[in-house]
């Protein structure tokens, strides 16, 4: 396999589209008024605490509502969401109220004021603890202080049920997809005691 | 829709298991030595500069070469290397030459020296700019120096050809999914225009 060398600096395709990654809605609320953002740079970053953080542009109306409040939501949404995605992230929240343009509907965080959207699959409600600067975008990294989710959509140890519900994954551009019903089990002790025995491949 | 409010205090199942996320392989390398460990936390985080970040705990191998060398590699994997990523998740780098173990092909980054794995779809090498503990790991923040991908993977504009190739998404436990094929376009422009004439949910 030959691999393609590029540095970025001449790179002109958008190095962030390798990877599908899960578009989240972020919603945030100060001085009464409710934001929503699509997300697509966000990763858990503790496991205790519990911690998570998002990658937000300054330019963002999400972002001066986070400075403002210290909180927001990440509301992870299911593919029959894609249209909401699509038009929170078309607009901004400076010059719509999204919230009652798109209908969307919500209620305040159990913890925060930011929203919980009624059909987010999962939402986690963070305070913020911290926030760094990075080229074009900021970190806010957030305490989880409380998560809502559907319970039907969720199976053994808190998974994710693919078979009952489609998490919407970006691809980039205006492009999306879904995570495949069948998920697959693999068994790392067994194997590393295969590759141990010389077999690293397995025929089954 | 009824939904389920834990606070994390009660909450016994993972947090971290709600959304799949890409299954990458971090590369490292100092003072000889080389490792791969699974990292399912991570993201990018600014456009220009490119940079990424991961979240490694402190206990890692991993973490060790990173400090030493202040690099990394995210080597993004396909689906058929699936048995690679469970087996690297499986040990510690400081017990096992993983590299050996596991007969992982690679070579060195053309701007850094971990490993660039030649079955990936794509390796963002990345040389470290910030790092910021919080709870039980550390977020690492790379500037994106080189990427290394096969093109036949990637269609118009670097998206990731999801027809063409299946990339490996973690969703909790020992168990992982892909994408799905059939990857969709969401035009926002005209879905606001919609929503605007009273119709947020179109037909067609």
């Amino acid at each position: 396999m030959t691999k393609t060398v590029r540095s970025l600096k001449v790179l002109e395709d958008p190095f962030n589209y390798h990877y599908p990654a899960g578009a989240t809605i972020v919603t945030s609320h100060a001085n009464g008024r409710n934001n929503a953002m699509a997300v697509a740079w966000h990763t858990a970053i503790s496991r205790n605490p519990a911690l998570y953080a998002i990658s937000i542009s300054d330019k963002r109306f999400t972002h001066e509502l986070i400075m403002e409040s210290g909180e927001f939501v990440v509301n992870f949404m299911p593919q029959e969401m894609g249209d909401l995605v699509a038009m929170v992230a078309g607009c901004s929240g400076r010059e719509v109220d999204k919230f009652r343009a798109f209908e969307i509907e919500s209620s305040p965080g159990s913890e925060v004021e930011a929203a919980v959207l009624t059909r987010a699959l999962a939402s986690y409600e963070c305070k913020v603890m911290g926030r760094h600067p990075y080229g074009d975008h900021d970190i806010f990294v957030g305490e989880i202080v409380a998560v809502q989710y559907e319970p039907s959509a969720f199976g053994e140890r808190g998974r994710l049920d693919l078979e009952r519900v489609k998490p919407i994954l970006y691809v980039g551009g205006d492009w999306y997809s879904t995570a495949e019903a069948n998920s697959f089990y693999l068994d790392r002790a067994a194997l590393i005691e295969r590759a141990k025995e010389g077999s690293p491949t397995p025929r089954s």
